[in-house]
């Protein structure tokens, strides 16, 4: 098929390729001209502008669109909406907030214009050579446009998962329990480091990944993380987040789902982003006005 | 290699067929008669009692346990110690603790028999057909033991740990983390399952499972699942654990180590076991004392 494409950054980038390795015919654009000179070289058509992009696609037109979510999305939205017609499509395959996906849909229908939400998940690496979708959206014209996600994705690697909504909701629980299980093995190695055993952390990620209950893509990351530095003295344990651990602890909440594993690896993530906390601060304070217990002086 | 193996429960009575397809000569022996009876038509050598299973070793006799954790391991050792000899091998395989291990090890040694704890991960399936292994014990005696491992366990399944106790320590933190794994697993199908969109958990599951950052063998295990059931009316929401979990915490608590998603994974599997609770009474019984809010009958 042939595919517009906005955003060549590291997703979008992988993905062309991914696409043209399958015979799509991917018209990319980027504000970052060298991008798609690069994809050029490899194939693409490029595109000077979004118009341009928009001018070289066949009807009905199917936009791809891997920006970062929030304005990026939404202000590329407003601007390809009015060159757009009934029956085109967008894709929307960013970390998206559901609820922006919904509106998006709600609004792009009433020009008859079909509104896809994906939430994409394997990083680079399956953006390249087979990704992970999470499709919501008109399930008729779904069927028009599930080739794209069969060719790009693993074998078995994609899903339609129902109205506009429900792929990003899908994506961002995804990444829930993400934070739960990388949390999960994080504790397990503190447990085996400061344990009396002297463990080759590689290799019991190794083993781990062959075999026990616990195997998985996060356990064979693991091993390859202790590979390139066997006790991770390169690394600060500081742990960041992107926002979609905490939606999904957000939406828990709205729908009073009890989730305090992954609400606990998401508050546990921003302890880690601080060196000190004023909470100690005053449990320290405490503990020495009541019992005259020594304080750590800062 | 001969192998003397005591215990044909799930998990034994596997192992030892995977013993035999590797060309192992397994000496078996249970308490279940008719165990012994259908290895034995299985082609291994049965054994009346414990005495005569070791008459029929060679030495070094290489002796596998196979059995419940605790006082059966114990009694076990204690009742075969007197029988061996020097130079002779015990393999400890069940899920016991490694304070016991580290006892074990050193009580043996003191009679010059070795003796190897070893962690198994991988359930029935694994046992039958590629387990995973996490040993500890003497290093040199280990590589002449090492072919059973490598024979039964999946490519790249094992790993030595280091001295006795290293392995069940592993295999007890293994667990810990498939607690944590399994809650967050838990807890983002809960969302799903609430969410206002109308999913297909198996379709999900089977999506996450190829392709997605969260992919591994329990995801695949949660399709299945989803597969024979797709709501899960069949099941009650209980989650048993057999020890492995508290253990992990206990010792993470003596390590000072800060294992929150472990520890509150084990304490949400103790709150599944209570459909009220006395906590639970307590807090709405205060609610009522300062708020008049209302409290439900008992």
């Amino acid at each position: 098929m042939k595919i517009g494409l906005i955003g060549l950054g590291k997703m979008g980038y992988n993905l062309a390729l991914n696409m043209m390795d399958h015979k799509h015919e991917v018209v990319a654009f980027d504000l970052d001209k060298k991008a798609v000179e690069r994809l050029e070289n490899e194939g693409a058509i490029g595109a000077s502008s979004i118009s341009d992009m928009l001018s070289k696609l066949d009807s009905p037109k199917i936009v791809w669109l891997m920006v970062p979510h929030g304005k990026p999305v939404s202000n590329l939205i407003d601007q390809i909406r009015p060159e757009l017609s009934k029956g085109d499509i967008i894709i929307e395959a960013g970390n998206s907030m559901y609820k922006d996906s919904i509106e998006h849909a709600a609004e792009l229908s009433t020009d008859g214009i079909y509104f896809f939400d994906v939430g994409t998940s394997g990083g680079m690496e399956g953006a390249r050579h087979g990704a992970c979708y999470m499709i919501g959206g008109d399930p008729d014209v779904f069927k028009t446009i599930e080739p794209i996600f069969r060719d790009t994705a693993v074998p078995n690697g994609y899903v339609y998962t129902g109205r506009a909504g429900s792929g990003h909701f899908a994506k961002m629980v995804h990444n829930g329990v993400e934070y739960g299980m990388m949390a999960a093995i994080g504790e397990g190695f503190e447990v085996l480091e400061k344990s009396p055993f002297d463990y080759d952390f590689a290799e019991i990620a190794r083993c781990w990944s062959n075999g026990s209950v616990i195997r998985g893509w996060l356990m064979e990351l693991t091993e390859a993380a202790f590979r390139a530095d066997p006790r991770l003295e390169q690394i600060k344990g500081v742990i960041h987040s992107s926002g979609e651990g905490q939606w999904t602890v957000q939406e828990a909440l709205d729908l009073r789902a009890a989730t305090p594993i992954i609400a606990l690896s998401l508050l546990m993530r921003y302890r880690s982003e601080e060196t000190d906390t004023f909470n100690g601060k005053v449990q320290a304070a405490l503990r020495n006005q009541f019992g005259g217990h020594a304080v750590e002086k800062a």
